[in-house]
C-alpha cells in the first residue's frame, strides 16, 4: 500500500504537471474508440501494451475475459456494454484473452472448483461452451497444449456470446461495428489476433510487410456490413469467421489435429 | 373436444391399421433426423406442411419460436436442443417463423404487454435483439411491412441465440450441424427460406430448376464446417450469413429500404 | 432436407390448393379451442393422431411435455400458456404424454445425466415431484413398469404446475377452464385418459357405449371450481385428483400397488 | 485501431527488451498484493496513477465501480473477488470511483434509463441503496455537488456489498483483509481516501508530514475484525465505518449537512 501510494505521488509530481492540458480536457469527458474486454489478471495492463493513452480504452475486466449471453444474468457486463455502444458510441471491441489464463485454467478442473470456489465455478458456466467444444474436438492435448486451445477457443465463444446483446446486434446489422479477437502472450509480450481469413491466430505485428498487415490486421475483419465496399479478401475475411480454424490443406477427416497443426492454428503460421 | 375424440378413432380406425408396421417400429425408439422449431400458432403443422411422417420430426413449439441465449433462463427449449443434438444426434436444425405471428406482434407493443400479459412481456425480452435492430434499422416502416421484418429478423436473432448453447457450438465446429431460417407463409402456404449469398429471404420452391435448386437450398447453408470440401458457392453461403439481408447493388448508404428492396429482401428475388 | 423440400411441395400442389379457402380464412386470425402440449418426441404428431385441422390446437412442445410452475423459470412454457388462455381464450387444456419417452426415462437416471446433459438435467427438476412420488410409493416396480408409471404420474405432475399460473387459477376458479392428461400410445396408436372418478387412466375409446362414454370423457373432469354448485360427482372429481391414484376398495396404507391395481390404475379398467 | 497497433509494436520494442526479466517471471505466475476495483471509465488507468508495475494489480472493472451484494447475480464479479481472495489470497482492496462518473450521472435519472438502456438501468439497482441514501440525507443538494457526493457515498455502498461475500467476510473476521475507499479526480490527478476516523474523504498526499500521513493512510482502516486486540483508534476506525459520514460535532439530527460540512466530507478537511 505505502508502495501504491509513493507511486500516487510520483504521478502527481510527474506525469500530471506535463499532461495538465490533458486532465483538462478529460475533466469535460471521455470520447473512447475502443472497448477493451480482458481478464483481471494483474499481468495485463491494457493501456501499457497498446501505449494507449487516457481516454482511449473503455475497459472492462473480470475473471476470464468473459462475457454472459445477453439475458443470462444482470452482472456489470451488459450493461458496461451497453454503456459503451449506446451512450458513448464505441465502434470497435476487442476481447483479449491471454496466456496462462487462471479461469481457464480452471475450465481444466470444473467440478473440483464446485465446493471451494462457488462462485468461480458458477461463473465459468458461461465458457461452458468452450469446454464443451475442447473436449469434444481436441480430446488428445493435455497440460499447456490444452491450456491454449481453451484460452484461443474461449475467445471465440465470448465473441458469440457478444453478439447476441440487442445493441451490439443491430449495430453489427448496420456495420457500425468491429470486434476482435486478441491473445495476449504474457512470455512474449505478444499480441495474436483471430485471422478469418486463414481460420487461425496470427502474429499482429510479425508480419511480411507491416504497413500492409496494418492495414488487413487493422480493418474490421468482423464487421457485419454491407455498407461501405468490401474488397473480396475483407469479405471473406468477415464470412469465415465462424468457421473453425482449422486446416484445410490437410485431408480428412479433421476432428484431431496435429501437432504441427495446432501450433498453426494456435501461435499463427508465419511463426517458425 | 368430442371433435378431437372422434378424430382420434378415425385415426384408430383407419390410419393406425394402414401403418400398423411403421408403428411396431417407432415404439422401439426413435431417430429424427431434424430438430423443428416453431411456433406455437395453431395455424402450423410442422408435419403437414413438410408431408413428413412419424418419427421424421423432434418438435419444439413456443410462442413466437424463441430460443433464449444460452444460460439465460431454464426453460424447456435450452434442456430439449441439448436432447436433439446430444441423446438423438440430430444435425439439422430448422427454426421456422410464419406470417401474421401474434407474438411478434406483441415486440411491436410491448409496454402495453407488461401489465396485460406479463410473462409474454418476460418472454419477449430474448427477441429484444429483434426489437432494437428493426427500431434503428427499419424505422420508416409500419403497419403489416414492419411486422414482415420483424419475423424475418427475428429467426436470424433466435439462430444467433441457439449458437451459444455449447452442444451446438462444438457441433457447428466439427460442421456437423447445418442451421436453416424458415418463413411459413399462412395465406400461401409456401415456406420462404434464408438465402445466405443473397442476404435476402427466397422462395423455397419458386425457382427456376427444382432440381438444381433444391440442391443449393437443401445443402447446409449455415453449417460451419471445415471438413468436407465446399463448393465456393456453398462455402460463401455459410459465410455470409451474418450479414444483415442487404443488397449490394444499391450504392449507398443503405440504413433505410426502399420498398422494392424490402421487397426484394423479404419475398425473395424471384416474385414478380 | 431433401425430403422435406419435396413434402413442402407435395403440400403446395395438392393439399394446398384442395384447401384453399381454409388458408384465405386462417390469413385472418386463428381461433383454436384447445391448447394441447406435448413432448418435442418426433413420434407425436398432435393434428394427425386427432386428425385436427389447421387452426384447431394451439401447440406447446418441448421434452418430457413439462410444464414448470409459475415463477419457477422464464422459458417459453409459461408466456405461452398465458397468451393461449388471455389472448386467445382458449378453455381446453390437454397435457399428453406418451409411451417410451426419452425424458422420463432420465428421470430414472438422474445422475449421470447432470454431466452428459446438464440442461437436460436442470430441466427435470420440474419433473421431480413425479419422481419424488414414484420413489416413495412405487418402490417395488422396476424397467419398463417403473416407466409407464413414471410418465402416467408425471402428466398429473405437470397438471398440478399448471394450476399455479395465475391465469390458469383465476380461469379455473370460474369454471371456464378443463384440463385433461392424456397418454399417448405410441405402439397401439391408442389414447388414454385420466378419469377422475375411477382414480385411473382409461382407454379413451374402448368403452361400452361411445356416445355415453364420449359425454363423460369429454366433459371437463378437472374443472376446479369452489364456487358454483358441484353435483357430489363432479365435487369428488375434484377432490380426488389430488390423491394418488389409488384404488380405494382395498384398504390401506396402499403405498404399493398390487399389479392388477397397477393394470387397472394404467392401463383402465375395461382392458381385458 | 492502427494506433493500437502502433502502441503495441512501440510496447514490444522499447518496454519489452527493458523489462525482459519481468515479463520471464510473470509467465510463472501472477502474485498481485492489491485488488483494484473501478470504473470502465476511459480515463481512468490504475497502473498510471499508482505507477503500479505489471503484476501489482488485479483489476475489475465494470461501469460505475458496482460490486452486486453476494447472491443478487452471477456476474463477473463474485467471482473475480473470490478467485482474488481464495486462489491469490490478496489481502488489500481497493474500491475507486471517480469524479464525473457516467454511471453515477444515470443515478440521478434513473427512469429515463428504463427504455434507452435497460441493462444499465438493471445493473444500477445494485447502487440502489446509493441512491436512497443521498435522496433521503442529501436533498438540497443538486447538479455538480449532488454527483459528486453520489459519487463518495456510492463507494462507501460497494463496500458495504462487498462485506456480503462469504470469502470476504471470513477473512475480515480473522483481520486478513483491509478495504480502502478511493476516489480519482479525473480534474487534478488526485486520489481522495475515505478516512473512517474522521468520517470524510481526505486528499491521500496532502498531509503535513507525508511518512507519518502514509503510515496511517496505508494502515488497514477497515479491517473487521474482533479476534486480535484492537488499538482503540482501529476499532473506532472500524465501528465508524457504518456510520454515516456525519460531523460528530454539530450536534444532531444531521440528515442535511451545511455546504461547509459536506466540503469537509467530501474534499477531507485539511484543504484550504
Amino acid at each position: 500500500m505505502k508502495k501504491l501510494i509513493k507511486g500516487l505521488r510520483e504521478f502527481k509530481s510527474s506525469y500530471f504537471p506535463a499532461n495538465e492540458e490533458l486532465f483538462e480536457q478529460l475533466s469535460h469527458g471521455q470520447k473512447p474508440r475502443v472497448l477493451f474486454i480482458t481478464c483481471s489478471d494483474s499481468r495485463i495492463d491494457p493501456n501499457l501494451i497498446t501505449q494507449a493513452g487516457l481516454g482511449e480504452l473503455f475497459v472492462i475486466r473480470n475473471a476470464g475475459n468473459i462475457i454472459p449471453p445477453y439475458g443470462a444474468t444482470n452482472g456489470g457486463e451488459g450493461a458496461t456494454i451497453e454503456y459503451a455502444i449506446q451512450a458513448l458510441d464505441i465502434q470497435q471491441i476487442i476481447i483479449c484473452g491471454h496466456s496462462h489464463c487462471g479461469a481457464m485454467k480452471g475450465l481444466m478442473k470444473l467440478d473440483s472448483l464446485r465446493v471451494e470456489m462457488p462462485l468461480v465455478h458458477d461463473w465459468l458456466k458461461y465458457a461452458e461452451a468452450t469446454r464443451r467444444l475442447v473436449k469434444d474436438n481436441y480430446s488428445n492435448y493435455e497440460g499447456e497444449d490444452l491450456l491454449e486451445i481453451i484460452i484461443a477457443e474461449n475467445v471465440l465463444t465470448q465473441i458469440e456470446n457478444l453478439r447476441t446483446y440487442p445493441v451490439i446486434r443491430s449495430k453489427l446489422h448496420q456495420g457500425q461495428i468491429s470486434i476482435y479477437a486478441w491473445i495476449y502472450q504474457i512470455e512474449t509480450g505478444e499480441v495474436l489476433t483471430y485471422d478469418a481469413q486463414k481460420h487461425a491466430y496470427v502474429l499482429l505485428l510479425n508480419q511480411p510487410s507491416p504497413s500492409q498487415i496494418d492495414e488487413r490486421l487493422s480493418s474490421p475483419p468482423f464487421t457485419s456490413n454491407g455498407e461501405r465496399p468490401f474488397t473480396k479478401n475483407q469479405q471473406q475475411a468477415f464470412q469465415s469467421f465462424h468457421k473453425p480454424p482449422i486446416s484445410t490443406d490437410t485431408g480428412f477427416p479433421m476432428t484431431v489435429l496435429s501437432p504441427e497443426q495446432m501450433e498453426r492454428i494456435y501461435r499463427g503460421s508465419t511463426t517458425k
